[in-house]
């Protein structure tokens, strides 16, 4: 006999989800969703029991309109307790911003490729680290949260593979500044389970008291899969967004971000106990399209859980009679 | 340490791949696809390594007029030594066509579902199985392989639940028949990864002799997950549809069919043993939406595999020596 391992039986083990939709889904659409709008979003976010929310970024609006009202977004949402309340921040000046508005986190992005983080960032990533050690202390004296978001963990759109041992030096590094939290990011897609639970078990080994949260994508269909192997390899915090907004630049008209909603549903149906109110994540997702102007990858919202039932056909009491008749 | 279960690293384990959109996929579209392309598209999978194709179905072609030439596609197509050739028939006359037609396996279906067979076979299952043993009897008494799919085993979308002894009882008589194997279909996508390990892992154990293979469908974003949790729980035979051809009746724009190309990837990926050529799926899926007449839900055909590397940005090198002038 095959045993039935636990990596797929959640025997209520607690998930953290947290949603990014609101700032990594959003910054890529063409369309400025009305300040109202997001708020109201973030509000139903919060009210659905969201771990945490990325709310917007503090970036240049010029480089970045769709969240050019981040600070009225982060003064206007009602703040739930037990909520986490998250910004990006590229640089001190968008630290300083952010901490002004009251974020509970910053959370700070560069990425594991020097390929990628010259192409993204105009620097190298030692001229990342060293800018972000900066902002990282402000945020330490601030008293405020600070998460370090590397990009491209598991390979990279221009490299290709990247080496572990290039990640693992990174994170030394952020450890030793003492963030309080690591995020994995697959920035488009190319982690696959067996590298998950590598990866995630060998971080997990050297860092035991660090936090780590895993973002992973669904580009080549195995965003799910990556946050199962995470979770069996130890991981349980997870970005997501909410409908799966949030494309990839590399890849037109594939999907990006892992959807919230689906993560969501398959981890409950797992008995994995990940205490979000799935209808009012699919009531949000389901006023998206309205907002962004486009359908959104999302499957869940479309198909419905899976136990959300369908009507027999209109003709099924008499097809059944002319069936019993014939028996 | 959280150890990295074996569930995530294929180590050169064999994966058999069958494909059905040929079959399941093309006898959703309202398109009649050419039989001189039908029999092309057969011919590549054939060349591309894949284990068995589900060829065609010997159904009515008032029916179903989409695959209204089955004999000519089974009489045209290369056989390619290794390949399993099936078809599905619903019926003693539709058996009689394909025997004729020399198909190597007989794919015979009825749902676990009294609702589902009801809606669908316009019988009950007790009448769907004495229908379909005389199927088997005259498979065998022609020395052709029988399979069993049967429909609705992980969920019915107007019951909801489907008892695990209702399946097995369906499994147990068939078995008795003495059939080549059995599909146990998540015809609407409502399987989750929890259930499939359980269910997989309990058939394996009362009929270890008998041959499963799983067809999932990507209904609700799940597909892959539930594949890698029935290889967990010993399952190595596994349906799928090139370009994930095939929707969803219950949930108009959702996907249906987990989709080949994307499955084969994440598997090689994980170090499975999959002796199929991806590129030539891959240039096989790519023609369906020429053929078909709309795109096809392949993530992968958009995203391309993980390590297909993009171009650095056009001003990359100016980017690189401004950034190392500032060190």
């Amino acid at each position: 006999m095959t045993a039935v391992h636990s990596a797929w039986q959640g025997a209520g083990r607690r998930i953290h989800m947290q949603e990014v939709g609101t700032r990594d889904g959003l910054q890529m659409e063409a369309a400025f969703v009305p300040t109202a709008d997001k708020i109201a979003l973030v509000n139903q976010l919060s009210a659905a029991g969201l771990d945490k929310i990325e709310v917007s970024a503090f970036v240049s609006p010029a480089a970045v309109p769709a969240l050019r009202d981040a600070e009225v977004v982060l003064r206007e949402i009602e703040r739930h307790p037990g909520v986490v309340y998250a910004a990006l921040v590229p640089n001190v000046r968008g630290a300083e911003r952010a901490i002004e508005s009251k974020v509970d986190e910053l959370n700070l992005v560069m990425s594991a490729s020097e390929t990628h983080n010259l192409a993204n960032l105009r620097m190298t990533r030692a001229q990342s680290f060293r800018a972000l050690a900066e902002v990282v202390a402000l945020g330490r004296s601030a008293g405020v949260a600070v998460n370090v978001s590397l990009s491209c963990v598991f390979g990279c759109p221009m490299e290709g593979e990247v080496a572990v041992d290039e990640v693992f030096d990174l994170i030394e590094r952020f450890d030793q500044l003492g963030v309080h939290g690591l995020t994995l990011c697959d920035t488009t897609g190319m982690a696959h389970p067996a590298q998950v639970a590598r990866v995630v078990a060998m971080a997990r080994v050297r860092w035991p008291r660090q936090t780590f949260t895993l973002h992973f994508h669904n580009t080549r269909g195995m965003g799910l899969a990556n946050v199962l192997a995470a979770i069996d390899a130890g991981a349980d915090c997870f970005d997501a967004s909410i409908g799966g907004l949030g494309g990839c630049p590399y890849a037109p008209g594939a999907t990006g971000n892992v959807c919230t909603e689906e993560i969501v549903h398959a981890l409950q149906c797992m008995d994995f106990h990940v205490p979000v109110d799935l209808a009012r994540v699919m009531h949000a997702a389901a006023r998206l399209p309205a907002l962004i102007g486009h359908e959104v990858p999302s499957q869940l919202l479309k198909a419905g859980p899976r136990l959300q039932l369908h009507p027999s056909p209109a003709d099924f009491a008499a097809v059944r009679e002319r069936a019993l008749a014939r028996t």
